[in-house]
């Protein structure tokens, strides 16, 4: 009984997941569902995403977190293109808040959305959006084990982010461990290192995101 | 009706936490449940807890995580009191869970049990355990946003720990801010501020655990 309840609500995500993501796809938009605990630095990518690309693409962020709105406006400085979610308390971002938030940007002018999901490594694994990719972000400082102990979504996710690689010096983070880990998990996704702080590896990353756009905005 | 299928689960929860609370006063033992984003050092806390008190006190750890039996290993090493539930995939644990890892406790023999929940900020907080008291941990490198972003864990502890002091100096933590921002949410908890790398700061953490050993133990 319980289970069908379950069922119900994820097979009315996909339907609404699979609506966003006509949608997306109608509009050549690139979206990206970013996904980490909290702290790992999701805002600041974001942040510095912005700053490195603006002149190139019209960037949109939907900002999802259980109430406040400080992320959003640290972002909001940089671009109008900013919808925050605010889901009361739900632990992650499901696709029916996609869709309200999506109303209220001007997404035919847009090239990239980035959605931050609520903060949490367990439970937004679960819930399709319509994004086009999946990405988990980690961070040096929470250590090398997250792939072991938090598995699915490192299953799932498309690309692996690693950062605040300038805390590796004072911390026994073993990047070889954390690799492999990650690569009995899913042998698909790039491993991409860099620090939100320093900008090392920004490039890599920012390279990523522009090879897509170039797919995606012009289908 | 879906709110009223939520309600059964909650007051399920509810009961079998009493159950659990009344069990465990039986004992006179004191019972800490532990919560955190994945990372931030709840094991590292445990294992620093067994080692200064393992003289004085027995100590039992439940250890719960989504899969996994790592964290459950480490403290292996310095106690035969442990046991690991496999929530298999769910966010959080629930009263029932910590029912079954109870029975397989000879929890007459213990002055003092710990929970380490499950790594998340968010969905642990909604259930009663039967607990004694409710911990929240954060760390220096999650950044000092989190009672803004995450108010309902800080709404709900009893005490909150700040672990990784030691990185103070290589990040923007505002002390004052995160400490204005919790007593905004919560004026009832200490705040301890710790290292459990280096050890600064574990002998109030130490202190505020025997302060309640004292109490509990003797009831």
């Amino acid at each position: 009984m319980k289970i069908e309840v379950i069922e119900n609500v994820m097979k009315y995500n996909k339907d609404q997941a699979d609506k966003n993501r006509k949608l997306f796809n109608g509009n050549n938009l690139l979206v990206l569902n970013l996904l980490s605990s909290p702290g790992s630095g999701k805002t600041s990518l974001i942040l510095e995403t912005i700053k490195r690309l603006m002149d190139k693409k019209n960037i949109g962020v939907i900002e999802g977190d259980i109430s406040s709105t400080c992320d959003a406006e640290k972002i909001g400085k940089l671009t109008a293109n900013i919808i925050q979610i605010n889901t009361g308390g739900s632990c992650h971002l499901n696709a029916s808040m996609i869709e309200q938030a999506v109303s209220k940007l001007k997404i035919k002018s847009l090239d990239l959305l980035i959605i931050e999901n609520v903060g949490n490594l367990i439970c937004p694994s679960g819930f399709d959006l319509g994004e086009d990719y999946k990405i988990v972000m980690s961070s040096v400082s929470e250590g090398d084990d997250k792939p072991v102990k938090y598995p699915p979504v490192f299953v799932k996710s498309d690309l692996v982010i690693l950062n605040k690689m300038d805390l590796l010096k004072v911390s026994d983070f073993d990047e070889v461990f954390f690799e492999n880990k990650v690569r009995e998990l899913n042998t698909r996704s790039d491993i991409i290192k860099l620090s939100c702080k320093t900008g090392s590896g920004m490039e890599k990353w920012i390279e990523w995101v522009l090879d897509r756009c170039k797919k995606y905005n012009n289908r």
